[in-house]
């Protein structure tokens, strides 16, 4: 394993452990915990093995790392804060059926695996609370403070769960096959029923 | 096995089914297809395990009748056509978090379960698609013939599904401790906005 021990260039060492994360999202996805093995993580992010223990040290640490990033790698709404159509829009296109043609299924499942694990689970309950903090940050109310307003966006994470899970599981028509533009108008009526009328925008 | 050979009075076979029934739901939802025996299921319905063969044939046969006969077994809004306020009052009830004490989780995430066997896909997909029928009967507005309106539907179910799923699998507050009074105000917006104002009702 001559690559191993060679220190990669330091520009090189984001690249690959981006690749490495990707290839574990991909695979934890579609195949859970157990049917994901390291080797073939490593093979798909066309790395040596051996880097996948030197930058998350086990398995474990890049099921950690893989979950931990998933809310930004969904390139949910968090991008367009104060912006209630394009929270609708960013949502109906993350929630239709064609959005993750590499993953197989919603990368969101991967945070719903019953681990046991105490640590893996306090990732897992982050994770969708950094989404909940994404849609209240872009539905142009401003931050939260009201236990109601959180139970309410904690909702809507539910709804875009739901979705991802009765997809993957059952298959229902017509949800299973949905487009951005069929989901568009009832996701924007559900986010204007849970959150309330847009606030008028702030200047500057 | 004494027991087995001998005939049940008629009167008993219909409450035996039903026994083993509730008996395996209960099993399936907390254990999974997997962690359930047959020799359980018939102690926890005080029954002979020869009995589960008589009626259900064998253990998918039971996970087969145990799934369909959960929308009904859930009590939800099909006994309450056409009243808006009762429909949020009865998804505010089953999806709170003290809702299902006898089953740990709530029994909709029998439903999931990934069996990759096609009859048991059939049933779950029947199961939900009865949900969905439930909704629209519940909703005031009459029968369904829209697609969208029917999709709309599902988007509720779906809600539903993904409130049991995170309070299962990840326990994000404060959705995982929400009371049916936390919920009822929230669900009933939601239900407003996916599936339009109330009709009148009907005289008669």
């Amino acid at each position: 394993m001559a690559d191993a021990s060679g220190a990669p260039r330091r520009r090189d060492a984001a690249a690959t452990r981006q690749a490495l994360l990707e290839a574990a999202r991909r695979r934890f996805t579609r195949l859970g915990y157990d049917g994901t093995t390291l080797r073939e993580v490593a093979a798909d992010a066309g790395v040596n093995l051996a880097l996948i223990k030197r930058y998350f040290d086990s398995k474990e640490g890049l099921f950690k790392a893989a979950i931990a990033s998933t809310p930004r790698a969904l390139g949910g709404p968090a991008g367009v804060p104060g912006d209630r159509a394009r929270l609708a829009d960013a949502l109906s296109r993350q929630l239709s059926a064609d959005a993750w043609p590499e993953f197989g299924e919603h990368p969101v499942l991967m945070l719903l695996r019953v681990s046991g694990d105490e640590q893996v689970d306090a990732l897992r309950r982050a994770a969708l609370q950094d989404f909940t903090r994404q849609i209240l940050d872009g539905s142009g109310t401003g931050p939260e403070k009201d236990p109601e307003r959180l139970l309410r966006a904690e909702l809507l994470v539910a709804l875009g769960v739901g979705v991802a899970v009765i997809r993957s599981a059952v298959g229902l028509q017509p949800l299973r096959d949905a487009t951005p533009d069929a989901l568009r108008g009832p996701l924007r009526d559900v986010i204007d029923a849970l959150l309330g009328p847009e606030s008028e925008p702030v200047e500057g």
